[in-house]
């Protein structure tokens, strides 16, 4: 890893996406790489974490991530929302999304598909179960390993509301919780 | 309904879970009328909307759930921190939530679990399909009615971070989009 990311512990990994970022789903078919934007996406166990998305039948990264059962989820900030959006509105049969939006790939340490330098966190996973793909288009992954930009202490997440509005993430506030 | 709501489109509602905000998941055993918070929901298909969320098996909320299999989905804002943290810190199987945190119960039109009144927006919801709960607690809902609070134009919903930390959530971006 060329970036100035740590290896962020497993089990603060719901912390990442509970709130229910937008994520840039990367993949690779070979030396053929690809990224997704997504919304639908839940947390399903703490640790190891287990993440459910749906990635339609209609995508391009459908078929790879069948295939190769391995995939990234890149955390973005706003100053990505432009690119966000673009990968969205694009599909990577037709366009190499890495070069034509100006993202650059870094090698994964437990996957061969690439990491987005630019999103402050990034979450390598594994497909461990797919039987709700033929109904839902629904996979459920493992995260293996994961990554921070630690100098990102309030990352400016993006939230999805439909039809290219998006609410960035605010301010945070802190109750006395034993919730986990 | 004696609230200010109205009627929201079944065909909008992913907007208003795809940006992750926690949700206060009610349900009625008989009289019993109980609340749980919850972070862990995707959208699954548009419309009718269809929600998988994860509720523990130690929860008292999933006994009711698979026996009724009822509930209603009520989004918050931040004046309600404070009863989200209460309800996500209790059991129903000893506090009566309603009357202990001073929420307001009010009758749903299509279930029996009741929309919590002080919630900017309440999807009434039944239980589809439970093949993955024995695996994963993962209940899979359609939404059937939506109603949702016409004066609050930018609600702020609030996003679990983890340990009672919330994004509060901030401003609205919007880019041009083909993306549904």
């Amino acid at each position: 890893m060329e970036m100035a990311k740590r290896s962020f512990p497993l089990s603060k990994v719901y912390g990442l996406l509970e709130p229910g970022p937008v994520v840039m789903v990367t993949t690779a078919a070979g030396v053929k790489m690809n990224i997704m934007t997504m919304s639908w996406h839940t947390m399903l166990d703490f640790d190891p974490p287990l993440v459910g998305c749906v990635i339609s039948n209609r995508n391009y990264t459908f078929g790879i991530l069948k295939k190769t059962r391995e995939c990234v989820l890149n955390i973005p900030t706003a100053e990505l929302a432009k690119q966000v959006v673009a990968c969205g509105n694009t599909s990577g049969r037709k366009v190499d999304k890495f070069k034509t939006f100006g993202l650059t790939p870094a090698a994964a340490s437990d996957v061969k598909a690439p990491l987005i330098d630019e999103c402050y966190a990034n979450l390598e996973c594994r497909v461990v179960d797919t039987k709700m793909v033929a109904k839902y288009n629904f996979f459920i992954l493992e995260v293996l390993k994961a990554w921070i930009d630690p100098s990102k202490k309030a990352p400016r997440t993006i939230h999805h509301l439909g039809r290219g509005a998006f609410m960035v993430a605010g301010v945070t506030i802190k109750l006395p919780s034993k919730m986990k």
